[in-house]
């Protein structure tokens, strides 16, 4: 069953965003992929929000760059947590715009922002939010974080010769 | 006829944005002003700027601080012009966010902006856009320039003793 | 009739700025292009704004970069509106210094600023100017806000699969 | 049983975090809240982190200032989402600081970011993971956005006279 | 005989760019002062500056804050140098906007900028520059950094008991 | 006789530095060009900036990037005029560090900063300097002016076609 | 006997500069303090950093705000270790000028950047500096990161009731 | 005798952190060289900073880019002097976030903060460090200094040709 919605304000947007679905499949968590363009589809962000609990998604993870509001709209909809990922696109003034305009939402509409085009990370928090109710995700998170910890060990084991 | 809406995403904005109104009353442009919130009334703001073409309007002035997304989705649903005014809210870091937010719009969907705070010059822009079919708005335009000038002149003769 | 002037700051400017004669072609709308300087034809600028509402334009979209004056200036001398494009040229420190010396115009003399480098966003917003009293060329944004949505849909649809 | 522990990086930091403590009351959430610092106290830091999980914790939320390294030290230790509160604390270069080293975590160790000093979006936030599988807590949640959609109205009508 | 002409783009920046005065004053160099807004005044800029080097000036001070065109668009008109002040007004983003719509000018136009609010650099380095050609002022200039040496060196000595 | 020294930090910025040095030539005024670095050799620095005026020099030219002490450095040793160019070094951060430690000088200690790159705008206000007591320069600038305006009239007649 | 030398490019730093005082006093180390000013007394400042080795000093922390090149001048006429405290002083635009001028030296002159206005910091890592060969003081170091961890779990106990 | 560690968050900031090493080497100091993920290996990191007194180290040079928390947290554990270098790695907003998250540490922890990827001089800082109770490194480190004035002076002949 599809828990996380991955959209992205720009089919220009998938070689970042397709970061998030790649590791969302590592951890075996399924989910569902397309474009939502916040400025020229308004409408289609709309239903996508509005529905997309009813739907059983229990995540949504939004990514778009410059004038970024794909992300605060969508959670502005739904009360499902939503991830913002600020995507350095062309547009952009080196991210600056698309940091600003995910992160900085107002109270009462919080957006789970990562760090620029860190998509990967996105798909991880999802995973650790579904994780706070299924223990083999939570196991299989645990796992993937001691890989982590031993690729580095080996990096260093290489480099101390 | 009411040509003109202001709206803005917090009635805590209204301090900044009662400048817009003040001078469009000065100019003899007719509007109206509401709070319509983005991210805590989203169908609210759907609605407005959906209708707001039928409903006579000819310009949006928009007032947003902080991930200011109220101007750009407006946009997004009406074809009409939008001027968008970064507001320097409490949760606003220095403007930067309201300011970012607002002007970096994708192509295909501008929004206005004019300088943080500055609803004043919203106003004004309002009233040059329709100054380009009502010739009467246009030469209070001119009038009201020409009033700019002599006020400096006056303050450079007082300075100059 | 020739209704927008698009001006820029320097020749070098101009495969930005060809996307506002572009986009207002696209649209129907009549347009003159020409380089002219703030800073390097001071008297052809002053003219230039001067006479422009006599010539029968009704909105100037001038372009610049670095300590970008064109804008602002053009503004101070005709009471039609400016529309100002923010050029990352290449002594700029990032589009920075170009998008303040634009946007924050003192109160009196509004410059609707677009974002850095958008002046294809520039030509949109001119014709929806013209198109508050211009119902065929309002229809004609209509038009391709839809063809924007419908091709959002359509690469939608294709990463769907 | 306590789920989400709030925890900052000193007592200074407690006016801006309380307003997490304050939202999960009011949305039904217990929570526990203390001082851990990253700086002055790491080894109190790990064992916060490392026993998290298995005290029953579900989600961490951590606020600091400056050089704020507790959010994204906690998210190396724990598996447990981790949301991280940016505080402009009077040693911070306008929140610049902050927000940088909570936001930019590298990939592999997501922190969920809200806003400069919006410890109550972490609050809500915290309450939306936990309502992705606590259908009572998600209709609470449900209930919050629509009295924010009612207030903005209210506000909207007084506004409008 | 005047050789300095202080001009600023609003009076609300007389109480930074009187320092330019003072410092003239103390240095024994004649100057006069005055208003003048590039953006509300265009054509008494345009005057003042063509003027300029006829009536006797030798150098132009101009400051200005926000969008500030005042330095560089005097610059344009004259072949004096001119020397720009960005002034941290009320309507700037902390002196950004200000320092870089001085700072940076095209090739072929120089303004030479000198700190946020430095109007007393602005008058000593108008002071240095006709002392390139004045012996008298030349040596009043040295004087001048020997007693800022020994105040130094006095409130040293306070400092060390 | 010389009367313009050019100095920099390093070799290395010898293609922004040499700029100043050319429209210099072209405007007939003679110069000295050499590597002085305030941070490796500063008794160099202090020597070079100590005899300056006696050797007949009437302006320095101080080029550097990063954390760029010389031009201000040259500055608190003599009395003449000092013109400081920003460099965009391989070190620097954008120019951010190279203009804001070159611009942001203390009351008293004026540097002329250009902007960053711009060693040519450095060598015109050198001239422009020189100006001031020069009348055959001074026709010189006029020229040069007036060749920057043709060019551009020239370059609009070529677009307007 | 004096190991490290405390200096100041103002006596109006002194609010900020004492606390490098207080906490060396507090660790037992013995200094000096005093105001050298890079801009306005460079040969004040060439004699202080050539001599400071031979009177025996180990360590110079200096202070300084806006373009502040006290630190990295010292730095380049000593062989010491020197230690910058950018100061954020009343014409520092928010501390970035004394931030990037002190800490971003070019290779070959390192100068040790703590946080701004840090100068407790400045005077903990002299500490720190002459602890690497005193092991009494190196004792004292320890015992004070333990006073600082027990001060916080002090808070921590007392926030949690 | 190794008396300096180097180490760095993740293998691919070894081109940056390999300068600390050579110089060092140059300079006749011992060292080691590993990686250490503050992020990724947390209990590593913390085991290193431990223990790295005991193992008779005598300063740590720790490089990190993005969310960089390796130096404060290695410094937050030992009480020796720990160097920061801020690291402009991929995944780094044009370094801004290395510097602050680096340098911005509270007032009881510093770091000693080096230029953007000045790995070099965190060698250099090093060596003063350790020269301050070692005549012999002093006396080279005097000889490295002469060097450097002698490739400036000579860098200069050259070019006065």
């Amino acid at each position: 069953m599809i828990k996380v919605g991955i959209i992205m304000g720009s089919k220009s947007d998938l070689p970042v965003m397709q970061d998030a679905a790649d590791i969302l499949k590592e951890l075996g968590v399924e989910y569902e992929l397309t474009v939502v363009s916040a400025h020229r589809t308004p409408e289609r962000m709309f239903n996508y929000a509005k529905t997309a609990a009813d739907r059983g998604l229990k995540i949504i993870i939004a990514g778009a760059g410059g004038a970024a509001h794909l992300p605060g709209m969508v959670a502005s909809i739904t009360h499902l947590p939503v991830i913002g990922v600020p995507v350095k696109s062309s547009n952009s003034i080196d991210g600056w715009d698309s940091i600003l305009s995910i992160l900085q939402m107002p109270n009462g509409i919080p957006v789970a922002t990562v760090a620029l085009n860190a998509a990967k990370n996105a798909g991880i928090l999802a995973a650790q939010i579904l994780g706070t109710s299924d223990e083999g995700l939570s196991q299989r998170l645990k796992a993937y974080k001691q890989d982590l910890k031993e690729k580095v060990e080996a990096s260093a084991k290489e480099l101390e010769g």
